[in-house]
């Protein structure tokens, strides 16, 4: 091997597309959107305890990988020591080759461990020791960590019951920590018992679906006191149901006295409560977001045995558009459709939904609608490749509000990174194929916009 | 800027593709036997009243770019003066980079118009009087246009009810318009009321659905004397309900005297009625033509306030190919099935639909059954080569009855050239990469039959 | 043309995907997993009469193309001399540019016929002679050209009642031939009469469900001590009724006594059966496979006139993984899935079954659920590459066990070839892009891993 694995041309294949990387795209700041980071160590900059807890503790790619490459659940989720769980992800890491892991891992080694070299099983335990000492500094405590991607906004998710004052104290001069109002949990989407228990958490007791969306209409207005900017809602389909409000408030009554809930009525008051909330987002001006596709927790004999987020997930084959374009013809109709981005995750139907995006733009805001980031199984090479081109050939790509990390992990800020080097390939291969004009003030500047600018007045940071 | 954006060998990656386009596909005539033009236009030959009138009025593609680009309607489908509508077009213009709008806006401004300038706010009001003052000129007008692209033909797109006299009236040894047969009206796809408003518009009174056959039956042989050569279907999906005799003249009679009709009964209603027609053109020996895949007006206020065909529609995700084999083979089994072209609007479905255009083939007709080439938000460089890509390997490219306008505008003839490049380019590459022969006798000859022969030969133009 | 078409490094669009091919991937066994070659013709080593009877007989890939190009079915599937329908089908192959054809026939006339020119009109009466003389020698033997390619092991497909003493008969030092339990015919796939005359054939008479499945079982016993290594089912959609011994063997009994049998109770016939089987899979630690997603005999009246598996087969578009994840589930919730590939006709598929692969690993057998090569229509250069992305993407590509011919035809070996070089290409291309390290020993082993050694393993033959 002569060079690098990852250099400082990484992905970028034409001249086009390494000067749009390094004079447009390597400097931009990150606003990460949408993350799942604990805002808790945010606040309190606690350090972590070694590589193996920043890097596989609760990474189900990984995880997923090391099942499929054979390796005993003991050094995954189980009771194994954190060396030897490195020690195990180390031997298949030669085994992703060609999967979106061999290059996230690669690039987290780098960058922030300054680690060149192709992790296996010969070099994992001095890598491990390498990087356990580098935890101990400064610049790889959790703040640390995004002040060296330059990472200037990071947008949790969090439920409404959660304490936001915590992202107060998170925020200064440098970094500002901003709460996403995420109320999967008022669907029960995860059974009617979670629901129920979800329910009985509430601050104020409630009695009616009224009261329901009263309080979680109070609980926005903290998270807008605190900085919230947008909302966030996990769905295998849109909800689209007819609604009313006798039988919304019998479900919550049921829900609450424990009494069976009929599958009907559930969706029911699924689709009201969506349709009502979403008022809510629209009149606090926020940007609501869907994350459309996942069937979760497929393997049931791992989730009883493992719980959710463990890696038994997968991508959906349920029509999107029909359900979709209805419910928010029914918002559009009320005046009701805030800003909305749409994020999918069967790719077959990003050609469909980028369409659809267009035929709720409405001429005052700019790119209301949007088509939202390779997410998820997506967040790869040719996800991100799919998700521009079908967002370029349907909508304008140059109002994209680009990357987001959704991931739970400090280690994961690469990942914007990996997007802007995909995209300055993706772009720089049109210009030397004269697909896009050879200006580079043009579509160099259309990837800042894409990069931070679209995004900090998207959601007005 | 080195050299021009549109150049002589814009689209052409190779040098196989350039020899591929200018010794072989750039010369062949047009015979656009998909559009939407006005017969009465191209008759009367009436020229253009500004840049405004030919390029951004009915233009949906464009509308859709400036309302997503936070245009106000009023400059858009309002009562703004052409000159205003037209800046804030130009204004929205490099906002289109990497959509298809752009390349399609540049290469109309250098053909016909002689511009070679990227467009934007800075030279908007010099284009606009330059191509103000073109369009006063003999070979920009209606006819001019036409002649200047070396068009042969055009298939205009025509209600049943609509005078094919203008058509030949438009007929001359230069160009030849001929009608197609497009009954949607009598599906009631825009809802019953216009359903009912169109049967009573009707030249014979009818009180049965034979009736309704047998006048539609009549305007097919008036349409076939008038040039006509196909038929045109447009359907979110294809219709394929069990059906009989006395339903289909209930649903008329209930039509008819404005009583209400239940949706199943509209639905077997529709399949007769497809049905017999197909009989029809089977009877006439047309080609007859499904659109499957749009979801039209799905924004239901937009579409109060503006009406159809602006810019509200979208891409449908249904399965389409069981109902449509099912309807094939009725057809087939009753030996009532005609040469057919299927247009798909949802991608995810191309090759599933190029595979089933292989389950009908008779060896009879050479091509009987065509793929079509990629339609409405597909008609773009990803789009056309997914088509050909799913074309060329689950059937027969060289059989290709290749490209179609589809459109309203005196302009759009550069998608034909447009279509041209990306085959040329597609086809040049493989030869370059040795996935086809070098052998330009070979490959240049199915370029010229998928340009024009294969057209002139499946329509007998 | 200067070079030949089919030269050494056709397909091969890097140094290091020549590298890689010639170096790793050219030499390697084959391991033909799943075929439907006759086991007897394998026993006997019967020479074929001519090129005709080898390369176009039961070759319904090439028939479509002919009845797509006009060529009557009398020269197809009919009475028309051996020689008239080989030079039908050579007037037919300029046509088939671009296709899979193209490649396939040119590689089949090189190797093993050493011909190295277009098969066309001016030349096929000589190529045709030329072949049938080398037809008579020992090389092109059916066990000849197994010998010529290399094949160690193959997989034939087989109904439960057939005769496996044939595949030990044919087995020998140096050709492994091993049946598969292929149980269709007890799914009454093709209608309700062909179970009901398949169920009268089993060696031993049966009154119930119970019984139905002893007798699978012991033939299943059978079939593993002939070296039976795997299962095999057809299916549009995986079965996932609710089912319950009664209604399986009212369904049985209704069946053996010629009563109608009710759909839904079939549906929960054939779930019921499938489950029961998959546990004795499990017990005889074969692999299952799963081919999901064909539409079968489309065209009524061919299917009258021609009888099945004759060219009028199409891609189904319903949803799978909702149904096969729930299976598979049932399955895993009670420890009884077995190693499994999941083989997908329709594309737009591919990442979501890619994905559902990940979710049923069990950290016990390396790579046990495997997404499987691209099948049928997808046996070209796009879709083995669309398949090669989705589960590099989604899954562990190295833990793939590749290539299948799945064909009829003694020639179709050269798809493993095919198949190497799109996979070399592919990773070549990579590493020339920086996107896989530029390690020939790391990227190296694995194409031997792909091309044979995961199969070996995996199989454990």
């Amino acid at each position: 091997m002569g060079r690098s694995f990852i250099h400082e041309n990484f992905l970028l294949g034409s001249d086009a597309a390494e000067r749009l990387f390094h004079e447009y795209a390597a400097d931009c700041p990150i606003h990460d959107y949408h993350s799942h980071l604990d805002p808790i160590r945010l606040r309190d900059n606690q350090p972590f305890r070694d590589l193996t807890e920043i890097w596989l503790e609760g990474d189900h790619y990984k995880w997923r990988a090391m099942r499929a490459a054979g390796i005993d659940e003991a050094l995954i989720t189980g009771n194994a020591a954190p060396e030897e769980k490195f020690l195990a992800w180390a031997s298949v890491v030669p085994k992703t080759l060609g999967n979106p892991l061999y290059h996230w891992t690669h690039m987290e080694l780098l960058n922030p461990f300054g680690i060149d070299e192709l992790l296996g099983p010969g070099n994992a335990k001095d890598i491990y020791d390498h990087c356990n000492e580098k935890l101990t500094t400064e610049p790889c405590s959790p703040r640390g960590l995004l002040n060296q991607w330059t990472v200037k906004t990071v947008c949790t998710t969090d439920d409404p019951n959660d304490d936001v004052d915590v992202h107060r104290a998170a925020t200064n001069d440098v970094l500002s920590v901003r709460p996403t109002f995420r109320p999967d949990a008022a669907f029960g989407l995860t059974g009617t018992t979670d629901l129920r228990a979800w329910l009985s958490r509430l601050e104020q007791p409630i009695a009616s679906f009224q009261d329901l969306v009263n309080v979680l209409t109070e609980r926005a207005e903290v998270f807008d006191k605190a900085g919230c900017r947008a909302s966030d809602h996990g769905l295998t389909q849109m909800f689209n149901h007819d609604f009313n409000q006798r039988i919304s408030t019998e479900v919550v009554k049921r829900l609450l006295s424990g009494d069976e809930v009929d599958g009907e009525q559930l969706s029911q008051y699924r689709s009201h409560l969506l349709f009502e909330l979403c008022k809510v987002y629209r009149n606090q001006g926020w940007v609501q977001q869907f994350h459309l596709g996942a069937l979760r927790n497929v393997n049931s004999r791992a989730y009883r045995t493992l719980g959710p987020d463990t890696g038994f997930d997968t991508i959906g084959s349920d029509q999107q558009v029909e359900k979709l374009s209805a419910f928010m013809d029914r918002l559009e109709s009320e005046d009701e459709l805030t800003a909305t981005i749409i994020y999918n995750l069967n790719p077959k139907d990003n050609d469909a939904l980028a369409a659809l995006t267009g035929v709720f733009q409405d001429g005052g805001t700019v790119g209301k609608i949007q088509f939202g980031s390779g997410w998820w199984f997506n967040d790869q090479k040719t996800g991100i490749e799919r998700q521009l081109t079908s967002l370029a050939n349907m909508g304008l790509i140059s109002l994209f509000v680009g990357m987001v990390t959704d991931s739970r992990s400090f280690l994961s800020f690469s990942r914007h990174e990996y997007f802007r080097r995909v995209l300055c390939n993706f772009l720089g291969q049109q210009m030397t194929a004269g697909e896009l004009p050879e200006d580079y003030g043009l579509v160099g500047n259309m990837v800042v916009d894409i990069c931070c600018r679209n995004t900090e007045r998207f959601f007005d940071f």
